[in-house]
Parts: C-alpha cells; structure tokens; sequence
C-alpha cells in the first residue's frame, strides 16, 4: 500500500490534535511531529494553521456521517438515536472533544473565516437533522407540537454540552443522560 | 477609595481572559498585563496559572448566583428561567463563554486538579437546578415524569452547548432556542 502523502499525514495529524487538545495547544511543530514530517514541510502544503484547521474542520464534518440522518431505510427516532450513538461511541475514553465545539470555545472569536466554517458546519449538521425530526413527526414517532428546526439546534446544543461535562466527569453518566432526556422526554 | 490589591488585579484580569480566550491563548503576561502589573509579580501571588485558574474558577462560580435557585419567594419555574436569563445577559456580545465550558474543552483532559474542581462545578450547578425543578414538580408547575437530577445535567448541557453556537453565531438566535425549548416542550 501506497504511503499518505505528507500532506495527508499532517492533515490527519492536526484533526487528531485539534480533538486532543483543542486550537491554540495544537502547535505546528506538535502537528508535524505527529505526523512524523519535518516541521518545515508544514509550510509547503499550508499557508498556516487556520489554514490546516479550515481543512481539517472539513475532512471532520465529512467524519460525522451526516448523510446517515437522510437513511430512508431507517425509522426516523431510531435513526437520530443511532446518529448520536455512532458519535458517542467514537469516544471511549472522554478525552476528546467535537471540533466544531473545540473551536468554538476557543477561536471563532478571533478568527472570522474559522466561525463561518464553524458556523456553516453546525448549520448543515441541524439541518439534516432538523429533516429527520420531521419525518418522524410525519411518521408519528415525534411529538407533532415541536418545530424542527430548533429541536433540531436544541439537540446539537445538548449534544456538545454533553461531550464537555463528559471529559470534565470521565464517566458515560452524560452521555445516559442524553439519551434518555432526548428520547424518552423531548422528542416523543 | 483603596486601590484593589495586586493579587485581586490579577485574579480578575485572569477570570476575564479565561472568558475571553479560553484557559491556553490567556498567557501569564497577557494576564499581568491586563491586570496592569508587571509579569514578575505574579509569581508572587499563584504558583503557576494552574493554580490562578484554579481561583478563578472559584470567583467565576460565586458569581453565578446559584443561591438565586433556591429563593423560596420565586416560583421555581419563574426562578429557573431567570437564572438563565442572568446568565445570558452577562453575555450581550456572544464573545464569551462560560469558565466551566472553556476549561472542559481544553483543559481538564491535561490537569487532573482542574478537570476535579470543574467537574465540582458543574455538580454544584446541577444540584442547585436539580433542588428547583423538583420544587416546580410539587408545586405542579413542571412535567412530574421528569427525573429532576439527570434532567438538571442535560439542561446545564444544554445551556453549555447554546453558549458554543452563539459564539459561531454571533446571534441571539441559539438563547431563544434554549428559552423556548426548555420551558415550552422540556419542563412543562
């Protein structure tokens, strides 16, 4: 098998950090040596590491499997509860964050082309989600009184405050509390 | 009157950029220099920024004025809302986050004595709440199939979460979404 390309590697590398440690304790050099490249390289393939990070929140937003909300061959509140068990389940230990959250504590105030990719990806995220909600409204498993679209804003919301007071607890507690308050009092 | 003391100066420039940039972009000079002291004072005051974080975290908790959920003299669901009004109008420029957030997203991973008074924080918060919306059970003004305690977690969540969008938002729009959710569809 062919070796990633450098650019790959420090691609791969920044997502990983970005998680880890969240934007500003991400250093290039912390990056490269992930990655295993010389700390120069960075600077042939990005012209800086908002640069990186623009990239990286794209390659993390296509990570989500966001299309799976739209998956007609699933019910519809079995399929938003799967959508958020399969990002739960990426996290076995609470140590890493969601970038778009990460970046949101730490650098949207201070980097406008990062808060609109910031932005945009928790938008398309409540939109496809927001889809679901209604489906399942039109199927009869949602309650009919709530409006999509900010149930849909509320759940993403619920869903990063979740992942912050996992890492502060380094227990799954959360993460039950989600699931049970979301489905079994919210949406149905 | 007498000029806060050096320490204080320092305590309160380090909770605003806590706030402000989060636990790693706020360095031990950009603090003495918002506090307006020289750098090497500091470490006449705290050991490390540690251990000022530490402090602040206690400053910014007493300051979100818990002890206003359990004022008797409020209904539970009326006091409840305005705790987090309160907490939202601190907030008019979305440009800060809350103390207990921003150090989940990057801190509490990477030191184990602030990841415990964070999580200590964030227990007292819900604990707090928890107290109310059971009072808004007995006194019939919240659903009664709701379980207070997870239900108080998730809304803290919740509100973490709403602070993150408004951040990528610069939008009041994420805080009407937590208002009306919230106190239309969750708690009654």
């Amino acid at each position: 098998m062919a070796r990633r390309s450098m650019k790959e590697e420090i691609l791969g590398a920044g997502v990983d950090l970005f998680l880890e440690r969240g934007f500003n304790a991400a250093g290039v050099k912390d990056i490269t040596d992930r990655a295993g490249v010389p700390k120069g390289s960075f600077y042939n393939h990005f012209e800086s590491k908002e640069a990186l990070a623009a990239v990286a929140l794209e390659r993390y937003g296509d990570s989500r499997r966001l299309s799976d909300l739209a998956n007609q061959e699933i019910p519809p509140v079995e399929r938003i509860r799967r959508h958020f068990e399969f990002l739960r389940d990426e996290l076995p230990d609470f140590a890493r964050g969601c970038m778009f959250g990460n970046f949101s504590a730490e650098i949207v105030d201070h980097s406008e082309p990062l808060r609109l990719r910031v932005k945009g990806s928790f938008d398309q995220w409540s939109e496809m989600l927001a889809d679901a909600i209604a489906e399942g409204q039109e199927a009869g498993e949602i309650r009919a009184s709530l409006d999509p679209r900010p149930t849909a804003h509320y759940l993403t919301n619920a869903w990063e405050g979740t992942l912050l007071q996992a890492r502060a607890d380094k227990t799954g507690d959360a993460f039950a509390i989600f699931f049970t308050i979301t489905f079994d009092a919210l949406l149905t």
